[in-house]
């Protein structure tokens, strides 16, 4: 069994396409929170309101780690998602995070960014654009059968 | 002797004041090649021209990741720099692996990237703002000494 | 699946609240013995009587080691409650013990201890006041769901 | 040459007796900032003034962090002191956070706190009640000398 | 869930005692191969006979490794039986074994033997005389009850 | 439990032989993809083509280690087959992993290889030069019977 | 400064060009012994004669990874040489071992193996032909020029 | 440079042997206190007197112990010195320690030790019978010069 984690971009269904895509793989998924609501506001939700906004994100920042780094820790294999829009640092910070850790590392992303996420890329095991790749990797990986 | 490892932005000046301020305490500094153009092409001029950019960025990136993983892996202190333009992926990407490493993490930056780094700054025991609180950071750790 | 150990007070019903208040979430509980008796008297009853009390506590606080450090050990997240009485060095000690492992730590105690648990609470990705809030953040990590 | 870590109690003059006595021994000391107000200030002294108490504390004991951290990490010996007064949770979590890394544990205190220290000596190589003890060790480990 | 390896003398009913001692808790055990002959010559039996005697047990005892590794690196408890007869250097080197990979160690002997095993009780978590006090201890760790 | 990689030679069918005479042991076995033609095609026909023999080995080689390193990293025992033919470097690659990460090694190879794989069987835990061996080898470390 | 491993073939002196290339740098080398008799006979030389050559060499393949452990593990770039001829698996086997504790990778093979080297390619961090080459990466890692 | 750390049998001269023998090495010994009653008494000496044997050695062992674990995970190379008489257990938990830290295992002994000591050799990379040879393996790992 292969567990998979998938970070990065919350705006897209790009994690449906993989988890549909993989039905029948002996494929555990897990992520992080993709409600950016509930994301953003977790630690003052839960635990009191802060006047300063910086406070407000650290809260929120610390709670989704709870959830993030049992992900990462607990996977095989760490997909990171780059979108077209924001800084998506998270997503960056999540892959170095990886990286560290010796998790395979398999990074999704669209050839404009080719550049900019070369450091990422050459810590990665693959770098593809589309999630189809990322299913056929998985599939690759777990029964030898290719598209 | 505190080992700190200097990362991200490197179109200011910011790595010279904080070295600068740090003159006098017993701080051994390391940081990635700031030359870009080296940093861009070292793959290729060392290893052979590559037609794909993709490749061409990739071994440029590796030969680069000799220098920043030993740097990060040796350090007691990371400071990870965040400017006001480009990507910066892989400034995210290298505090995700110092945090991972269990390094203690000074996360630099403008208050206008707070949000967007709200998950960095989570896995920081500093943030600051400016260069000079890096050494005022520092002189604290190594001599007690307050500003 | 996370698996929880409460660790630190045990004169009120804290571990039980949380435990009610998770039922249905896919959360494995562990804490140390909590019979008072017991937990001081368990090496002397098992391994024979000590003339001196320092080595009736030792060879106690061992057998208690092989339960609380498999509980910290295996645990994803450790909660360290800290109540209004006694020194409560062994929860400081668990929480220090957590932290240095990379547990994800969540601190659990009243606004009259907030300075004296300052650097424990530094170390931790929340710090609550009621047990209510710990359900609520264990909800929140495994299904995104807020209060 | 033996590097020894001295954490806890800041208000008597124990960590002047254990290095005076341990002069011409190859023994290296650190210790974290002992200067009561600085220790509690620096964090907005550095990064900023903080209207709630709670973060103003949270900033401090986070810049603390990385010298105590680097500390008991750089240690082969941490030695815990316990005193009369306060909470002094900070030493305990020290203790706690050394003894994860397998460092040897020595803990210096007076007999009156020997059933509420049970867990945290039960966890050390020695439990003295003077520095002078500690330094009578510390020879003997490196020379073979007994008192 | 407990695992226990239970190492060292193979000449006594020990592990059966101790096996049966604790029916009905959730312990699953482990142990070496505890048939002399079969422990001594399996090198040779499976690949090819040796001439000389050090080779010949040097086989053997490489095949046994791969079992008692496991074992003990698999284990959450690691008891170590010595009996009052032979050299039982392994069970010596199994103890220093577990006792670097932090495993919790319960030492299993009879007073005759205190002096000479001091460095080993010393490392350990709880020294029993009798099988009976080994289920005793797993009892409570698992349950919290006492004999 | 004992989970088993299987590396190295693809042209005869070893792994067959030890999975088919393990049958009835609680053995895991896994191995990479055998199927010659898909192993070295895997990340061109995934990831796109490569006008370069060097990168579109490379892409092949890096999905490839997403199964190897696991297989790897999740396993008791590694055996490494060494066939007549080829260079089979990749066969002591996984080799030299598998020592680093303390797994127990089984080398297999016949007797013409012996002087230049020393240093290999230097670090396993058994040399053998049938598969039928290494059946032995794994019912007498799970079952303690001999042949 | 900067530790280097330089492992694998030993019948050309590309040992001496690379360090005599990174004369002036901030490096520290080291290799196997290279003396191809003393290496092959080290053991019975020193432990006494066996009759059985696997036994002869077994024992000079311990001593030698005395020495080669030791290189590996405190290096922080490891060389590894690929030759024309033999089969040179020890230097496949120490790229492993390399790969696994996480050490930069330098392999340094002509074009003829690349196919053969896929594995241990996709492992590294560069691809070198030629000792100057690698000459030309420690000095770019180390004071950022360019040839 | 090599560390080296000279454990076990106290009453013969081997490691004045092997410390001059290895005169103009760059080698750093450390060994235990070898002083056998200075050994026994440390604890009480410095911690005061116990009534019970099981103690006064067990306050002893742990001072011990601050002293053989750093010198055993400092070290490059353990040897292990097994002498004609007493049970020598510390010496084969030093052995044990060793070898599941990764170090480089010599085992020193005479032929008469050899069946019950075939665990501990198969752990080693050496086995000598002599002072001399592991002066003379030091030699070889850190020169390449056989006798």
């Amino acid at each position: 069994m292969l567990k998979v984690y998938l970070s990065g971009e919350i705006h897209t269904d790009w994690r449906e396409q993989i988890i549909d895509g993989a039905k029948g793989l002996d494929v555990e998924f897990s992520a992080p929170v993709t409600d950016h609501d509930a994301s953003d506001d977790c630690g003052v939700a839960i635990l009191g309101t802060e006047a300063d906004k910086f406070w407000h994100d650290h809260k929120g920042a610390k709670l989704n780690a709870i959830r993030t780094r049992k992900g990462i820790e607990d996977a095989d294999v760490v997909v990171v998602r780059f979108g077209d829009k924001y800084k998506q640092w998270n997503a960056a910070f999540d892959a170095g995070y990886a990286a560290a850790l010796g998790k395979s590392l398999i990074v999704l992303h669209g050839p404009d960014h080719q550049h900019a996420l070369k450091e990422v890329d050459a810590a990665a095991l693959a770098v593809a654009e589309e999630p189809a790749q990322v299913v056929q990797i998985l599939r690759y990986v777990l029964t030898g059968e290719l598209p």
